[in-house]
């Protein structure tokens, strides 16, 4: 039917990985998991679609939303919701806590690893769809600063367990920036824009910044203060002696710099080495009312920030009339492999997770291929046994292709084993299988 | 601002579970993953989404699909192709199969774990989102049958992993069926709507099947034989004793039996015991081409299907004009798990992955709370410190309520360590750390 045939390409922003790829993400995704599991987040899981109306954020409207509908029914019927995909996880996240708020108890801990889509124009590290990983803690009316520093932690861990280079944590409080720009009688509403202009600093460079800020009726001998001011940097052991020269009259300002303080103070020493304070970060989107931090990969800052975060002063007022005050952030793993791939930061040579490939000489053999095959899987070893009994060198040559180091022999006449390792070319005598399996 | 509350509600189909039912159904994804790759299986993951002409097939029109379309382009633009969400992963793999298919070797064995999504009219486990566990193992131009054992052999290993009662596996061969039907004269065009027709035997009983067949054009007589045939079961060790009375003269009759006993025998003996052979089996989906299976909880037949599968003599023939024959199976975790979950064939207890939660007496205290949580996650135990200094009681509560079972508490003058047991209630010194974490 070869008249027939559908060309296949890939949907523009819609990327798909090579198996060797898709270990390497799979091998991420588990040390993800696993920190978050050690810390005790709980993994929860949304529905790819919300309402539109529960998608449809004021100030959200540059994100472009993929609409869902059903096929059978465009007939212009209006019976059912307008439906769309998540654009992140942190709206469906308070969509669902509101939802089933009798039902969870709090702080409320959870961890969400899930694709989003934004239907943006695709450009490299800018996917239609891509891989977030979300943590969250949320409490009723009052939430800790301890709980900011356990976030900043488990950022610094996932960061390193990757294992892909450096990275740079940078820090901010919202509270020191609305603070700093009030002392010089600005009021909240110009403040929120002359953060969105700050933040774009490094897109638009300084002279940018000023034109932006007079345009909000700023004048430029304040504009100069606040471009002096984020230009300053510190680290968490230096922070104090950094600003002492600084005074600024407001308490706004002096409450966010000490829970900046305080919060890095609570995070361990061995995770405080990759943290920067900026008091150029910003973060545009303006829920945040406290901290707020981006991560980069040093040798790799021109792929943008790996992930962000921050603390909200209510998470789900749009869903119920609690309080829920929270600090979360999101990993964008997807940003991330795009890096991986294309600067090939990993090992891709394993194309399966096979660690044994059992040779077949025969089909009568094939039984007992089985058992032995069976017998490893027992000692958590991953086995397969080859599909054919082609000759041995296709079989080698296939095990060599898919990266499994270990080929298994089995004599047809003796039943005496033996294995070979692709690696080091090197075949020998296989008497005890379980001694071997704890071994590789 | 509750005047703009938007009240939160389940969409129609879109289940999502509570965070004590999302960690069954992670453990259950964890353990079917565990045997996929220990098998060898690589995983792959393809888009949400497919060009629309992708998914439409000739056939699958019943599946009704939900369409994916951007917002900001909504005024008429046609520029952009036409996408929808997948409604299965079979489709995907195909198109990946061939779109990959230089970067690729074969035998090409994956496991593919996704959402997909159907707009059906939604009922009990009938989700219109819903995962689907897949694996499937392709070859060009020839596959042996022992493929097709390890299928049904991974089959029954993850129905058993999932410890929710006894499964049964139904077992037939679309060849049986086509050769014992072509026996009476029937052409393949009639053949594949008889089996169409036998399909809804549960549904629509004898007298429904034999009005069909009449419809059909196939005699009362022949109708009989058919029926009577549909009746037929066996087990693997009694296949042939139980077929050995027909005389049928066909020769793809007798090669689907052959099959079906290689097949059989190919299955190692301990995974055997939940196969039944079943001559009713047909499959509706009309792409198979030898081994068909279906899966079934015992003790709750009602549910349907829980998973099923089979062999197809060319996979991707829409796509590429290589022969790719391929055998597969899908597990249909979610209705698996919607049975778990109103059945509670599982434990609902623990609301959090945690083991341990330290208890903090004070804030000064929380440092060296953070240090010995810190010394027990690299011991492996996923450990909280309690978010704030409250009243032990309130603790323990929490503890309680979550289902984390240790309490740890550090006296805070002398740094001794207790650990309270919140099942059996006693408390008791702990002195060694690392032994006790290898414990518990």
């Amino acid at each position: 039917m070869a008249t027939g045939i559908i060309k296949p390409s890939n949907i523009s922003g819609f990327n798909e990985l090579l198996p060797e790829e898709k270990l390497v993400e799979d091998r991420f995704l588990n040390r993800i998991k696993s920190i978050y599991e050690l810390h005790g987040f709980t993994p929860i899981e949304t529905a790819a679609v919300e309402m539109l109306e529960t998608l449809e954020v004021e100030g959200e409207i540059t994100r472009e939303i993929f609409l869902v509908s059903r096929k059978v029914h465009d007939a212009g019927e209006s019976s059912e919701a307008k439906l769309a995909l998540h654009y992140d996880l942190t709206v469906p996240f308070a969509r669902y806590t509101a939802q089933n708020f009798d039902k969870l108890s709090f702080p409320f801990r959870r961890y969400q690893i899930q694709k989003s889509w934004r239907g943006e124009r695709a450009q490299e590290g800018r996917a239609r769809e891509f891989y977030q990983c979300d943590i969250d803690i949320i409490a009723r009316d009052n939430l800790p600063l301890s709980c900011d520093a356990e976030i900043l932690t488990v950022v610094d861990k996932v960061l390193s367990t990757l294992e892909i280079g450096k990275h740079l944590i940078r820090v901010n409080n919202r509270k020191i920036l609305h603070g700093f720009y009030s002392s010089f009688g600005l009021n909240e509403a110009t403040r929120v824009q002359v953060i969105g202009a700050v933040d774009k600093l490094a897109k638009i460079g300084e002279s940018g910044v000023t034109k932006e800020l007079a345009k909000l009726g700023v004048s430029s001998e304040i504009a100069q203060k606040i471009l002096d001011f984020c230009k300053r940097k510190a680290s968490p052991a230096d922070l104090s002696a950094k600003m002492s020269d600084l005074k600024v009259d407001s308490q706004l300002y002096a409450e966010g710099l000490a829970e900046l303080s305080k919060v890095l103070e609570l995070v361990p020493e061995k995770n405080r080495g990759s943290i920067l304070i900026d008091f150029s970060l910003a973060r545009g989107l303006d829920y945040y009312t406290g901290l707020i931090l981006e991560t980069y990969l040093v040798d790799h800052m021109n792929i943008g920030s790996v992930c962000g975060g921050g603390r909200y002063d209510d998470l789900a007022s749009r869903f119920t009339k609690f309080k829920l005050p929270g600090v979360g952030v999101s990993v964008g793993l997807t940003r991330i492999m795009s890096a991986v791939v294309s600067k090939k930061l990993a090992n891709f040579d394993k194309r399966v997770p096979t660690k044994v490939l059992v040779s077949v000489y025969s089909e009568e053999q094939r039984k007992r291929c089985n058992e032995v095959a069976e017998q490893l899987r027992s000692l958590n070893v991953s086995t397969e046994v080859y599909f054919s009994d082609a000759k041995l060198g296709k079989q080698i040559e296939y095990a060599d292709k898919k990266g499994i180091q270990y080929i298994l022999f089995i004599n047809a006449e003796t039943g005496a084993m033996e294995v070979k390792d692709i690696n080091t070319k090197q075949q020998s005598p296989l008497n005890n299988l379980e001694e071997w399996a704890s071994k590789i």
